[in-house]
């Protein structure tokens, strides 16, 4: 059962705080694991690569079987259904609308002083894309991290995707396809974040990696990171829904199960004002448990770390949800717009009643990939300036190194930086000729 | 002697690659004495503070003296002489002007389907700025790590700065105050990040990180990483020149010596089309050598990594930049403007002989806590996005519902997540009845 709290009982607030700091996931210490794997990647390079995945997909390759070739994706993608190519176009077609919005824009300007000032924006030349095998082998992912990447215009796109027992995933593929990948290779674990960072005889190194991982692949990603950029470590997915009582309370409870049903770890919340409207969300969901595909796991994420909050107001409501700083946030509430300005901690805000999150992991068009475990405090899901970089850019004029010259001087003697003085000194002594 | 190569050279990829990778950096292993200093903060707050500030800085302090008062502030500020306040104040006044200019738009619009999209900005409530101590100890940096972090909107700003032997530097101190941070600090090290990570009985915790530091603070940076937000991790720095025949061998000798005095492990290379010139350089750099109050520092680092390329041509040139990815760039040649258009790689360009790097490093506005260490490749240098994220938004009306929801319910089917299509489909039976 979920815990059932309310901000009334005066208890509320250690109640509150023991769910936030709730530890959802067991990270196991395989980092000593991952350092060999990567080291042996570094040295061995093809070869660790062919050991490895014989060892953990029981798949058999040789160098040249790394990469998966164009025609084996033509043929895989093949016998895809219309009606999921059609989906998946849609939903490429719509996340790539959205994100050529994001591209950010070049500047310059002359400042007072007669600098001229501003600064450009350029693509990573290399990135590289993790996902996962099995059943967390989610074709919307691969467009969700592929698309931003190709928008911002990365020039060589690299997936590794392990295919345990050699079972490739057609949609994988397809999505791949869609989105304009370059390059897709049949490797996972810590051994492809390894191979993406350092390159190997035929797999070259990548400048930024992204996508989600077990444990081996975020150790590794940690690990990488300062070699190459990385996105965000991920960690078990969580919603928060805010709902008053004018909601239909399975709908509700279909929210808060699409995120249960993801992972045993995963954590949905529900705020209401309405107690009774909160104890109707919670009988659906016993309801729906009865019969969901997904039953075991959305059981017991429910179970283990599933809350129904009652507050007094919205207002309230925005406060716990800002502490919270949860990764998907369903405001379902009247004025949905006006709560959203006051939830400012979130990664992703689904406004209404006809906005369930799952639209988001799909079709909206902003990206699914969110920070999770309280990080939307300090970072963004993923977008087109994953794989941007900027450029400051300066020119002085004469009169401009004439106006801030001295200053620079001045600091540069606090700083007991001699040369750093000089540089304008000499340069200043020359105008002043 | 700096190596002396020349693209002519039938060796010249092996050596190139050789400069690229060398190590400039030991970073000693102190990540098991940092996991243990975080472990005792988390465990026993400001008491581990004050045991490790003691055996650290040779500091003995309590509780209530961990912050440095406003008092003390005022007090050590008193003494600055003018020429510097005010040179400080014109650094913050121009560092402001320019990261202003960063703060990036909200976005909202309604899109073909209906669906009301868009994004929002908000600040990270809290962030922590780490200064070093002792030589390093940059008032120019606490300017760079604040005022950014002051414009994007950061509510509480912490600065902590080790002062061995209880010393205190009132520029630190004074460039804190024009910058705006709220709370001063006087710890350093693992400690520091710890603290900042964690919070004690004393200092709350923050959100996001950043500022340079050794090697105990980039090993604490990167375990409190996921916890909180942190910047790169800095290693160290170098400037690369590019300058044709039109410039002054002694303005380019000071710029590549104004990197070179920062640390033995700095690295200045010079490009330039013209041999006679590169070695009129060198021979610029040799004799500054002998005066320059740095020059054990300077000498050391151009001795061990720094480098004279001669190419054929500036194209060459711009090609060899982006392999190297500098932090700095200089750009001395007839027509910078068009060059840089080349040198997509770089953190910060400096355009024309008039723009000494260390303009850039004081006055100039746009910040140097740049990328090193050829992560120019897929990184930026700090601003204010560093203290802001996006939560995107999405709102479905029924008519966007029903022009996108079935493709979320295709692909809901298709990767197995059944109550994220029946969110979707029970609001389309409720629309459809």
């Amino acid at each position: 059962m979920p815990v059932f709290l309310d901000t009334s009982d005066a208890d509320f607030e250690a109640s509150f705080a023991a769910l936030l700091s709730a530890k959802r996931e067991d990270s196991p210490d395989v980092d000593a694991t991952v350092a060999e794997i990567i080291a042996d990647v570094r040295s061995r390079g093809d070869a660790a690569l062919i050991d490895l995945t014989a060892k953990f997909d029981r798949l058999e390759l040789s160098a040249d079987k790394l990469a998966i070739s164009e025609a084996e994706v033509t043929a895989a993608i093949a016998g895809v259904p219309a009606a999921e190519r059609a989906a998946l176009e849609l939903a490429a077609d719509r996340i790539r609308a959205y994100h050529e919005r994001q591209m950010p824009e070049d500047a310059q300007w002359t400042d007072p002083a007669g600098a001229i000032l501003g600064w450009r924006w350029s693509a990573v030349s290399a990135a590289g894309l993790y996902v996962p095998g099995g059943l967390a082998s989610y074709p919307s992912s691969v467009l969700m991290n592929a698309i931003p990447a190709k928008v911002a215009g990365v020039e060589r796109l690299a997936i590794t995707v392990p295919t345990p027992d050699g079972v490739l995933n057609p949609l994988v593929l397809l999505a791949a396809r869609l989105a304009g990948v370059d390059e897709i290779y049949r490797i996972g674990g810590a051994q492809a974040i390894a191979a993406l960072a350092y390159g190997t005889e035929s797999i070259a190194p990548v400048d930024k990696i992204t996508g989600p991982g077990n444990a081996f692949v975020a150790a590794a990603k940690r690990r990488v990171f300062g070699k190459v950029g990385i996105d965000m470590i991920a960690g078990p997915s969580e919603i928060l829904v805010i709902a008053d009582k004018d909601n239909n309370p399975d709908w509700i409870a279909l929210d808060l199960m699409s995120q249960a049903e993801h992972d045993e770890s995963a954590q949905s919340i529900l705020i209401t004002d309405d107690a009774s409207f909160g104890r109707a969300v919670a009988e659906a969901v016993d309801k729906r448990l009865e019969t969901l595909e997904r039953r075991a796991i959305a059981g017991a994420s429910w179970r283990d770390f599933g809350a129904v909050i009652t507050v007094r107001d919205l207002d309230e409501a925005a406060n716990l949800s800002n502490r919270i700083a949860p990764e998907h946030l369903e405001l379902c509430t009247g004025d949905p717009e006006e709560l959203s300005q006051k939830t400012i901690h979130a990664g992703a805000i689904f406004l209404g009643q006809y906005t369930p999150e799952a639209i988001g992991d799909y079709v909206g068009g902003p990206n699914h990939v969110l920070p999770t475990a309280r990080s939307a405090r300090f970072s963004s899901g993923l977008s087109v300036m994953d794989f941007l970089k900027r450029t400051t850019l300066a020119r002085m004029t004469p009169e401009a190194l004439r106006a801030i010259g001295p200053a620079a001087e001045t600091l540069a003697q606090s700083e007991s930086l001699e040369a750093h003085g000089l540089s304008v000194t000499q340069r200043l002594n020359a105008l002043n000729d």
